[in-house]
This record gives structure tokens, sequence and C-alpha cells, in this order.
């Protein structure tokens, strides 16, 4: 199944519906920075979504330190972001709320 | 930090304070069955729990089938249950709250 | 895909081609013992799997006592053993030789 | 315990003794870019490191993408790099040696 690439109207439209994820100035992959108590927490939340990537196939773009994780996810072969980022991203969101992500209040 | 095995009262002391564990009938280790909705979040559980073991250099004894994770805890070198059983059955049932355990309402 | 349960013929030869995997006396389910150096190595190597089984959509039923897992393997959905079964097992075969599993030799 | 910020001749000493890391331009961090065949493989690297660091309570700052992981050390408590960077650093390069890490050659 290929997924196309989404036109800016549709990414800002999903973008609404997510929370706290932005969008690269590019307009080429969306970010979004979780944190949690410790590096278990915040390590235990990368093997879910590992899990999901994989099942998915569609990886995201992480970095971690300590009890941070920062996520990009874009779709190299469509060239953008498309349906398939936004469907990772609200899994991500569901698993960080799971393992305790603190979001700014 | 060598642990002592700990006395029958001790345990049924330390057994009132968790939720879910049960005493084996020979006295030497401690278990517990925990649900998940579904592997993913099982599995997140156990990595979190593997990360606290290897910290406390203390390992559980379990088995995971899909959803379910099956923990078994005793201190081999004391020849049964010490406080180091105890400590790591309160982290794990803190993880397993956050990873989605359902115990049976 | 649904996978069919295979015939006693099918399963022995492909045990032939496994290796340290046993037939259960009822012919149900394929089990082997595996051992790493710690038990660091075993739960990466429990990682590694349990992304191939989540991609895979079938998943082992496994014990992890320190730095030995016991994997018993199933289809349950078919009653039985399935070609599932085998690649799964094959799978797993190769993840444990990279994560430095000691056969007896 | 405590680690002592190394010295710039000590560091390079230690550095000899390692594969494929090197110093950034400030002398502050060491860093290595680790290739793995596949996502999964990758993974269980990372799990395999992520239960090293929190025994040695010394964490990396690592990005994840599909199956490269670059690994950042530094100890920022020392304000630079001590011992136990390199202590992980070792670590780290045994655990790819089994999940496969490719170098350059």
């Amino acid at each position: 199944m290929a997924y196309e690439k989404l036109q800016n109207t549709e990414i800002s439209e999903r973008l609404k519906s997510l929370d706290g994820w932005t969008l690269a100035p590019d307009g080429l992959l969306i970010e979004k920075p979780f944190r949690f108590d410790n590096f278990r927490s915040a390590f235990a939340f990368m093997t879910e979504c590992a899990l999901m990537a994989e099942k998915l196939d569609h990886h995201p773009d992480w970095t971690n330190v300590y009890s941070s994780v920062t996520v990009r996810l874009s779709t190299h072969s469509a060239g953008g972001l498309t349906e398939l980022d936004f469907k990772l991203a609200a899994a991500m969101d569901k698993a960080a709320k799971k393992a305790g992500h603190r979001s700014r209040d």
C-alpha cells in the first residue's frame, strides 16, 4: 500500500487533532518532544513504539537523552508527510500517555 | 548487601501491602499474573521491569503469553523470600499500573 | 492469510532443518531452551524476537529465568503447528546466534 | 563514586583502545555511528545498551534512524569525559559486535 504525500491543508487539519506536534519549516516532517519521569519510563515508551513501528513498517527518527525522547516523523518514500506519519503520531501519543509523558501545562 | 530470608509473619505482613500477589504453598516464592491490552503493552511493561531488575541486580522468573505476564519472585541465594523480592514486586506493580494492567474487578 | 495445521510428516521434516527444537508429546507445539551469557543478552534476544513476532502477528509463549529463555510455539487458531511456527522458530534461531546463544555441544 | 574529568592525553590514550569513536572538537564528548542490518537488530542493540546504562547509572545521548544508531557519550556532572564514558563505550562496542554492527572496512 503506497501512501501519498499530503497537501499543506491536509497536514494542518491533521495536526489540529494531535497534541504537541509541530511542523518543520520546510513542511517535510513533524516533531514532538516527549518527557518522562526517568530513563526507564522513556525506554519502555520507546519499546512500545518500536513494536508499533515494526508492525506498521514505518519507523521514527528519534533521539533519547535520559528521560526525554524527541521524535521526528516523515515518509521518505513519499518525499514528505503521509497518512502513515499521522497514524504513528497518534499511536505514540497514546503510548506516551500510559508511560507517563508529562506535557507542559 | 546480603538480604536475609524473611520469616513467615514478615512475609504475611508484606503481602498485605501488595495487590494480587500470592504466596506459593511451600512459602518460597510469590507470584502474580498481570494482564494487558495487547502484546505491545505487555512487552513494554517487561522492558521497564527488566531495567529495574538489572539495576537491583535481582531478576524475575516470568512467563509471557501474548498479553499476559506471570511473574514469580524469590531470592535464590537466600533460599526463599527476602526484602528484595517485595521491593521488586512493588516496583512491578507501579510499572504495570502505567502499562495498563487490568486487575480483576 | 490463514495457516493450515501441518501433518506429522511435514512437522518431522521441518524439525530436521532446525536445531534444538523438540516436539511436545501431544504434537501440538515445539519447544527450545535458549541460554545466553547473562540477563542482558537474554533480554536483548527477547526484544528482537518481540519485534519479529509483532511483525508476523504470531507470538511465542516463553519463560525467562535470568540468562535462559524457553520458547514454546504453536498456532492456537489452527489447533496445532503451522508454517508460521517454523518461520518464527528459524528467525529466533538466527537472532539467538547473534545474541550469543550457547548450544550444548 | 564520583568520576573525574579526564585530561586530553588520557582521552587520546583511551580513544586508541576503542574502534570508530571520535572526539568532538570541543573535547567534551565522544561519538560513534553504529549500523545494523535492519531496525530490529538496531533496537535489540539499544535494549542491551539500555540495560547496561541503567546498571552503570550512566546513560547515552543517542539517535536512531531505522538501522543506524548514533551514540554520544559525556559525563554531565563532571563537565566532560570520564572513565565512565569509556567503560560504557567499550561495553557498547561489545554489544554491537554481537548485534551485527558493520564497520566501514
